[in-house]
């Protein structure tokens, strides 16, 4: 039996938009996501804008089983995520008690001054519960199936590998990789006979260039250890049968 | 007078969703897009799905200007982008006359079989106009405000500068960065007044952590030359300020 559980992603910033910022966290949620079996289905990238973070959380959360959201969770006036996602959610966004005291400790152990600017990072939607931050105290957050984390790389990752063991994981969908030398156009014909021959795996082609050179590297994945090895080897019989036609 | 050009990008595969596969067009075509005056405000990443391509495409298509798509373009069973966009203008996707000859001309020169699935990449949606591809042929294709692209980044790129030339740009948004050696919590006050004073500027604060050192680059943009520096004269003077009292 398998049990197909389904992951998406909102990634929060103007400066992703722009280019200024290039996105790593979308290639590290999608290997963690593979790696304990959940599917991701759907990233959405989105401006600093309320309405827009709001409708796209929406959109997700209604769709999929878990939404993880990244960026604008710090203490400056462009971070409106936790507002956003309290809009989403219909709820209020307030100072968190134990995320106050928190970061007030935080700040006064290092003689910083606990500005506005810092008390906004303690603010969220009223019900929701804290994702441990090592690297910089100030925690993300989750509320139904939508966890809110940071979007400086090095923090996104420590609160996932706090997420991940609290969520429900489905049947890992094992993956084997066929080389094959040649250009999709020659394999394109014997993949799509052997795709529907084994309806129970899914049978990827991705065409690799570079120099001049075309290959493809034909990616079978299945649930079920016994159907993947079938359906690899039919791929792989086709790569050899067109390797010895050219030879 | 400023004139805003926005622009949104549908990437197609579920390589990329399974991590398999990093996206590298994201952030090429949101350089592009910044150095030509064109706002990207929003991403889409879905799998090999006719439906919820269709969908993603015509939810763009209605808010931006542009739409850019890349993948799926290829000739195996899983490059479905040019049946799926057809679907999203509900027009029929059938081979392009022009394109099946000038893949048969490329494959005949060169001793290939134009099987089948190499055929495939001659289908568009009928009204659609090429986009050449100077690297492997096979051409994209733009349809009302939709711009079909190829996945793999070097023929994507080479597309791209094909299509640039064809928009209509706006006015360039002008950025200017300044540096700041302290971490958001300290600054954030500052600057969300300076933002509330230059209404007409965008002030973005993008945190950057390293070996345990945090610090900031501030950067403010307009369109307005003289506004810019209005702006970023202000935000140097508070980094200035703070660094003197730090001192």
């Amino acid at each position: 039996m398998t049990d197909i559980i389904t992951a998406s992603m909102v990634v929060i910033g103007d400066e992703i938009l722009s280019g200024r910022t290039k996105d790593r966290n979308i290639g590290h949620l999608a290997d963690m996501m593979t790696a304990v079996g959940i599917d991701m289905k759907e990233v959405r990238i989105v401006g600093d804008d309320e309405e827009d973070i709001a409708a796209a959380v929406n959109a997700l959360r209604a769709r999929w089983d878990y939404v993880f959201t990244t960026g604008g969770i710090g203490p400056t006036h462009d971070d409106i995520t936790a507002d956003s996602v309290s809009r989403a959610f219909g709820v209020k966004c307030e100072y968190d008690r134990r995320a106050y005291d928190m970061l007030k400790r935080h700040f006064a152990a290092r003689n910083m001054e606990f500005t506005e600017a810092r008390k906004r990072m303690a603010r969220m939607p009223v019900g929701a519960v804290h994702i441990d931050n090592p690297i910089s105290i100030a925690p993300g957050f989750t509320i139904g199936n939508v966890h809110v984390m940071a979007g400086v790389p090095a923090i996104f990752q420590a609160m996932l590998d706090n997420v991940i063991p609290t969520l429900r994981t489905g049947t890992k969908l094992l993956s084997v990789t066929v080389h094959c030398p040649f250009g999709e156009g020659t394999i394109g014909d014997g993949l799509a006979a052997i795709q529907k021959a084994h309806p129970d795996t899914i049978i990827g082609s991705y065409p690799k260039y570079r120099d001049g050179s075309f290959w493809t590297e034909l990616v079978v994945r299945a649930r079920d250890g016994a159907k993947l090895d079938a359906a690899r080897a039919a791929v792989q019989a086709m790569v050899d049968e067109i390797a010895a036609r050219a030879a």
